[in-house]
């Protein structure tokens, strides 16, 4: 892949933050994912699994499924993948199916990671695609969009009660 | 989950067949699947990538979509999965993200299966949701299929060689 400088990354990593502030004003939890080619964001989603009622449809989901749009490609060889949150079971299978060369992610999520905290699934030698991950991007800024929207849930339920 | 009779396996299994002739018949790699609810079939799917050019589109993520706008629900509670091949990671994390009780499945996928041959992970407890798991549903029929395609495939290469 084309080596990214850090502004770079910097860059596309505030717009998956981006992305999950578009989550969190809509009461979705606060995730964000850009996928880019050629310096070009192609792919944008955030996490709208209440607004859709669909199981499927997480950031990265969404952001791999517009840049195989615009690539029209399932292959989404020589881009990257920014996402603010560690992916998911799903989210891993469907970059690893997509043939995403590279991944940089925020912070990590210890109960459904699959690329550092449960599961290494993207560097697994004996699937037939390899994934190079870079992690702790911006992370605390991730992390925090989703604590003080975790905190805020719990706040609320308890006014309602 | 209500218990199904072997009857009922039989024939939802044979519905998820011929969803993966439906994919041969379009030249896809022919993996069906379909989603039970009550006895009625509200989801159904097959491999579309090629025709799609979107990495997401396995059997069982089209089926389950599907499922969820039937239920206008992206939890699938009181549903079973039936798919003719083993699924992959992809594909076993849509299962988990839907909270899908139940999964029947054919054939076992050696390269990328994620439920018996190189994970098990809808049976993981340190996730959130864990899936019952039945394999073997006529799958000499589901993995004939595969072969089949697959021979076909490299009988084509030849010829054009």
């Amino acid at each position: 892949m084309n080596k990214l400088t850090e502004e770079e990354i910097t860059f596309y990593m505030n717009e998956a933050i981006k992305e999950a502030e578009f989550a969190k004003m809509i009461d979705e939890v606060p995730i964000g994912a850009v996928v880019v080619h050629d310096g070009q964001i192609i792919g944008r989603g955030h996490n709208l699994r209440e607004h859709s009622q669909d199981a499927t449809t997480h950031a990265e989901v969404l952001a791999i499924t517009e840049a195989c749009a615009f690539l029209n490609s399932w292959r989404l060889w020589d881009c990257q993948l920014f996402v603010t949150i560690e992916p998911c079971l799903m989210c891993s299978g469907t970059i690893i199916n997509s043939q995403l060369p590279a991944v940089f992610f925020g912070a990590r999520d210890p109960k459904a990671g699959a690329v550092r905290s449960l599961y290494t699934v993207l560097e697994d030698s004996r699937l037939n695609h390899q994934v190079e991950v870079v992690e702790g991007i911006q992370s605390e800024q991730a992390a925090q969009l989703m604590k003080t929207f975790f905190k805020e849930i719990r706040q609320r339920r308890k006014k309602t009660k």
